[in-house]
């Protein structure tokens, strides 16, 4: 099921998966030895689940030993907290970018929609969604939890500001943000076994479900529209 | 977090949560008492996990000693089981309801998202939702697929039906289906922390957000709604 995804993510890294694979190129600093620590992490925790997936295999998957796992990171827990962190930043960026952009609210939305559509479809999906914060110490689960009220917090103010500028329709702004965030979430529970559509195309669906709804605008559009998707 | 939860359920069984709790009343048949075992275990599961929740906790919380436990279920994986049963099935009984009713697609399908939201708030909730199909075994995991199936199929036959009657926009019924599971899945998450609404408010706010989106439906519609709402 994985199967498609790992090849996906060889292929961003033209000479395979492990940045310690190919001795001869030069030496790649920390960062990014360190990134590949924290992706083959989140993939062994995505396949095997937290408590299953051992550094020994996270190590084994990069083709190097446990020591050299430990250079990077503390413990499994950081571990687990660096997946955290690589998947929530995305949408943090998303909500900075759709700042930037302007635009009316809901347009504004768009954007942090489609960045949530592809973090939660990402590598780190599962660890957001599915590994349970309790697995955290206190001080890193409050470190997570103030980022995801901060992207909760980011979302509903956009509501509001559309309730505000009339882009979006008068609506309960926490219970809106939770049904959204709830289906996109989701994405991390079947999009792996859906091989058929592109995150980015999941994300387009996604914002014209949550734009339009169920229910055709007026009968004329909904015929022109029918006639056209024949 | 439970708390209110847990005094909803006894205020429905005037004399305390156990069936076994009250000698001098003529003995309840065998059927509540096992209804009240899994039950006790769903909240058992929901606060402290599959793993951790013991049959000794749910025995204790029912006033009982395990052999009665195992009078009623073979098994802790049974209990989790049953559990997913009686989370599944009002689901199922709405989508047999909707079809009872008739209507649009759409408003057959308001029906579906109503039970559905019901169960999940439900204390099978977490069950549905959070517990890992893989502690059932084969067996039984083969039978809450064919259930899961079973309701995502008629959520998506119902698209489909209201986008040939006209009353749902053309989309995509699988993934308007993963949408709306997911928003609605979700709300195990949250629900219980969330004592401001009822589980029939929530389900009338998502069927609001699902029909309509979030986008005005005209300029002179939306201006309406937004000075009834002020």
């Amino acid at each position: 099921m994985n199967d498609s995804k790992h090849r996906a993510e060889q292929a961003s890294e033209p000479d395979g998966a492990s940045p310690w694979a190919a001795r001869r190129r030069r030496p790649r600093d920390h960062a990014v030895k360190r990134d590949a620590v924290i992706r083959a992490a989140a993939r062994a925790f995505n396949e095997r689940g937290f408590h299953h997936a051992s550094l020994d295999d996270i190590a084994a998957g990069l083709g190097v030993t446990k020591p050299t796992i430990y250079y990077y990171v503390a413990s499994k827990e950081q571990l687990l907290f660096e997946c955290f962190l690589a998947g929530l930043s995305p949408i943090r960026e998303a909500l900075r970018e759709a700042d930037r952009r302007g635009g009316s609210a809901r347009e504004r939305l768009g954007t942090v929609i489609r960045g949530y559509a592809a973090a939660i479809a990402s590598e780190y999906g599962w660890c957001m969604v599915r590994a349970h914060d309790q697995d955290l110490g206190l001080g890193m689960r409050r470190q997570i939890n103030a980022l995801k009220s901060e992207i909760d917090q980011g979302i509903r103010g956009l509501i509001r500001a559309g309730i505000d500028d009339g882009s979006i329709s008068p609506c309960d702004p926490k219970l809106t943000a939770f049904a959204m965030a709830g289906a996109l979430n989701w994405i991390a529970h079947w999009f792996r076994a859906d091989q058929a559509m592109t995150a980015s195309e999941v994300a387009d669906a996604f914002v014209a479900f949550f734009e339009r709804g169920l229910q055709p605008r007026t009968r004329a559009q909904s015929a022109s529209r029918t006639v056209r998707g024949a």
